[in-house]
């Protein structure tokens, strides 16, 4: 070994000790004679020194050959430190040099090593390997890795049993675009990139398996939004004999493992709310519930009046911003604005003041009494000093519009500590959505989702109100992860298929495999999946998943560092038979 | 939960508690009113009771619908049975029960689910989900899970990270063929999926992470031979500031915690043998050291008596096999033939028979003297009632002929014991060989292999003669995991891509990253990896891995239950701007 101990190791009670480190040079000071290098490594800092008028001529000459990120390697004594350093945990020890070898030099690099880089993001991930050494980075991966070692030590005492599933496997229309693999073996096929195991984990319940889960890289050739990848991990589960309870208890349980083994925190039981309050009282299928402000619908109480955006209105729904009543003007006019912007397209923002006198002040003075804006103001819960933000419309846009709104005063009022959490578990789900464009409905979560059982019947009758054995898991407004009851009988599966605009052939093409395996003894069964990268990034306190993944690609899907993808020869295309058409 | 309890729980110590269980149906016995079912899940299997005389009437007609494979639901009373089955652990109780319902019923499976099949290999993967109900392929994937899981609190113990590095990557020349994917958002290019992480984790040594493993699935494009698989899995392991001692050390430490935790083995001290000795003596890189049979090399004593195929070859070398002179001309000129195959391409077996009276008697009693013959056997060790057996020719050829003839004696004679594990290092592999075909070198690890520090002035001068730092580890005559020393310094990986015949550009455009990586700061580092797959496959004392994977794919690269690869929709081929060519 070209150490005997680390550079985070050793201790007061090391002294006198001779030990060698090996390490990267932080920094190198000259003070008259007396050299200091601090040394780096996964562990810790230490500080070797050299003197000149006491340390080996040919050490020392070394030394003065050194800057950053040299690898190299030191032997000598620990001592006491005089000057101790209390902000690293060798800070009362240093060593005294008494030989020094350079292992490797290094060039200087592109952008400072440390936790306040002046690295930009291109540059950065381009040469990831040199910002992989800053610390933050590293505790980032620390951390992913002690979130994966406790969920398998839950679910390994849990008995699930974790089997890996293929990666190439088939192309399938339905949902997310799928990465192709063409075959040499097999020319003019392809094999597809799963998208999630979802089929498999199926099957392994079919097969008997109970309890499966896997620690998973799926994968969707989508159009990259800011905090995507086109690879990413799951925590993929399912179980056999269970009904929507039992998995909504395993899995808390699991998050609530977690959150007590890498951040100590007692999470309390997770509340429940069902999509359809989740959508009235936030417009959110991910409600942020670290905060309150619960939607408040006016509708009843300001139709009437003559104020014609509201009585043309579908909703007319409220928040109250406490303690907001001294926003100025300018403020509100500013927030107008930001509700008007193409991405959210309010058409304006109503607003009643609650002063802190006890009168009432509002944008729609000229159609409401103070008597109306009081009755509001009680439905609202405002109080003297609180300011109520209006917005109206058609139900599900106001809706959607409101919960910005919501949110970003939220972030002003300084109410979504990332440091708190807060979790959530969202049921009964739509089983079905309409697609306008395609004009057919789709799934919400995919076809393999069971309906309630009650529900059934409106497959024939009201497809968009039959509601899903579906669940997700909501993290301070961020789903973090989603499963459901499955069907696992054919005829049902069957009839979710044609609902789905599937022709029988095509149901069979596709998924014919597994409707036959329902046929031969298929138990019922129900799952969920926890996207691991966002699960690492709300425990590290963080909102980008690239972060906490050692090799992120950009928005474009390339890796900046191994420059990829790239052209491949015409022999590689010539054995694939394929040929690109650019 | 559709239970209170699994099908492998119940007890003596639960007699008169109301349960209810849930399983397949593996067998319905009806014996004159009395109905049996062996109630079958994961854990095990419970029996169930109900008599015509006192079981509700509708339970009793449900029972008389089931076969094979029902997935059924029953409530009963746990009493103790008469007739005990001490071959299960249920077997001191069964369930009277007092309602049973199918929750599935199931289809006649196309083979009998037990541990004696009757399917054949086609039928049992097109029906994986059924064949995983077996219990036998079922313990080899808990097998699998918990060699995972041990491999991981072995490696976490050596404080390693695990990080996952990406799957899709960039296609390199060097080595196995690639699968390649197509990226829709960058036409024209390729990704490729990795045949191993190799340079992902020499950069994570360059960004500090000193201790790095991942238990991840790599993919190779090759003619599958009777026993690969495109997809296959790893453990790869990578660590800083070693030397290829500390590496067979801690990797030692790893399988020898398997062998414990696993296998309840104490396995000692793993030895170590040069790759040349292993050739000398085994003819073969990977010897099977569960029985001896070394080589013994009898050129200089076979030479210049006349006997024109000793005369003529560079080597004559034998094997003694204990106890065999009592073959027959029969067997013996079975054997010949056996070596005579064009698999193994020999010319002939010579043979001396040291018969129990001490005579000795031989295929080349022409040439050879009593006294001659003596001196072989003397230098084989052979005694009386041995056959010693001989092979001549070009040197490589005949050991490699001989290590073949080895192989079966050792299994003729009952010497490979798939439940005796013997692991052995095999080490200073050559760090090229010639390829013949291309008129060229190749790295014989890959090309970032460090050669012996001392042998680097051959690369000038001997290229064949480098020898590497490279360590395979080898069990059971079976290469379970290999490693290497690796470059870390740019001049030396850059004289390394010269030998194996890349440009400067090229080397740059494919590897330019990992070069450029050496100069901001590389520690030096080494590393192993083991294939998993392989590796349960011998922990489960079979011979095949497709047995150690839930959902293999078949030798034409085929997921015969998925009937993946599969053609593709000429949308998706647009969008990706490819086109096929057959």
């Amino acid at each position: 070994m070209l150490r005997t101990h680390t550079c985070g190791e050793l201790r007061i009670s090391d002294v006198n000790k001779t030990v060698t480190l090996s390490g990267w040079v932080q920094v190198v000071r000259d003070k008259g004679g007396i050299i200091y290098v601090d040394l780096r490594d996964r562990y810790g800092i230490t500080q070797l020194i050299l003197n000149e008028n006491s340390t080996d001529a040919n050490a020392i000459s070394t030394a003065r050959t050194l800057s950053r990120e040299f690898v190299i390697q030191a032997t000598g004594e620990v001592v006491e430190r005089i000057a101790k350093n209390d902000k690293i945990e060798t800070g009362d020890i240093e060593i005294k040099v008494t030989s020094l070898e350079v292992l490797n030099p290094a060039k200087l690099p592109p952008f400072l090593i440390q936790d306040e880089t002046d690295g930009g993001d291109d540059i950065r991930m381009k040469y990831r390997y040199l910002d992989l050494r800053r610390s933050a980075v590293r505790q980032n991966l620390q951390l992913r890795h002690k979130m994966a070692q406790q969920t398998r030590i839950y679910m390994d005492a849990q008995d699930f049993i974790e089997v890996e599933t293929p990666v190439l496997i088939k192309s399938t229309p339905e949902g997310a675009r799928d990465f192709v693999v063409p075959s040499r073996m097999n020319p003019g096929e392809f094999y597809a990139l799963p998208q999630s195991p979802q089929t498999f984990k199926q099957l392994l319940m079919v097969g008997g398996f109970d309890r499966y889960y896997q620690i998973v890289k799926c994968f969707r050739d989508e159009d990259l939004r800011a905090d995507r990848q086109p690879e990413f991990t799951q925590i993929d589960c399912e179980m056999s004999f269970v009904e929507q309870e039992d998995i909504l208890n395993m899995f808390e349980g699991l998050i609530r493992h977690l959150f007590k083994t890498v951040k100590n925190i007692d999470m309390p039981e997770v509340p429940r709310m069902t999509y359809a309050d989740a959508m009235r009282l936030y417009g959110n299928d991910k409600p942020d519930t670290r905060f309150g402000m619960e939607f408040v619908e006016l509708t009843d109480l300001a139709k009437g009046k003559d104020f014609p955006v509201f009585d043309s209105a579908e909703l007319v729904v409220a928040i109250n911003a406490k303690g907001c009543a001294e926003y100025t003007r300018k403020q509100i006019d500013e927030l107008t604005e930001w509700m008007k912007r193409p991405q959210i397209g309010a058409k304006g923002l109503i607003y009643v003041r609650y002063n802190a006198d006890g009168t009432l002040k509002s944008s729609v003075d000229k159609f409401y009494s103070e008597e109306d804006l009081k009755a509001w103001a009680e439905r609202c819960g405002a109080e003297k000093g609180d300011l109520i933000l209006i917005v109206s419309g058609e139900a599900n846009k106001a809706r959607k519009q409101m919960s910005e709104l919501r949110l970003e005063m939220g972030t002003r009022l300084g109410l979504r500590n990332p440091q708190e959490f807060k979790a959530l578990w969202v049921l009964d789900f739509p089983l079905l959505e309409y697609g306008e464009e395609e004009d057919r409905w789709f799934a919400m979560h995919h076809p393999f989702t069971s309906p309630k059982p009650e529900d059934i019947p409106l497959l024939e009758t009201n497809l968009g109100a039959v509601r899903a054995n579906a669940y997700d898991m909501v993290i301070n407004g961020t789903e973090v992860g989603g499963g459901s009851v499955r069907i696992f009988q054919r005829p049902l599966q069957q009839k979710m298929f044609e609902v789905l605009g599937f022709t029988d052939e095509e149901a069979k093409k596709q998924f014919g495999f597994l409707m036959d395996a329902f046929e031969f003894g298929a138990p019922p069964h129900a799952g969920i999946a926890f996207g691991f990268d966002r699960l690492c990034s709300i425990f590290g306190g963080a909102d980008s998943i690239r972060d906490f993944i050692a090799f992120p690609k950009n928005n474009s899907g390339r890796d900046m560092m191994i420059d990829s993808p790239s052209t491949i020869d015409a022999k590689q295309m010539d054995e694939l038979k394929i040929k690109t058409t650019v």
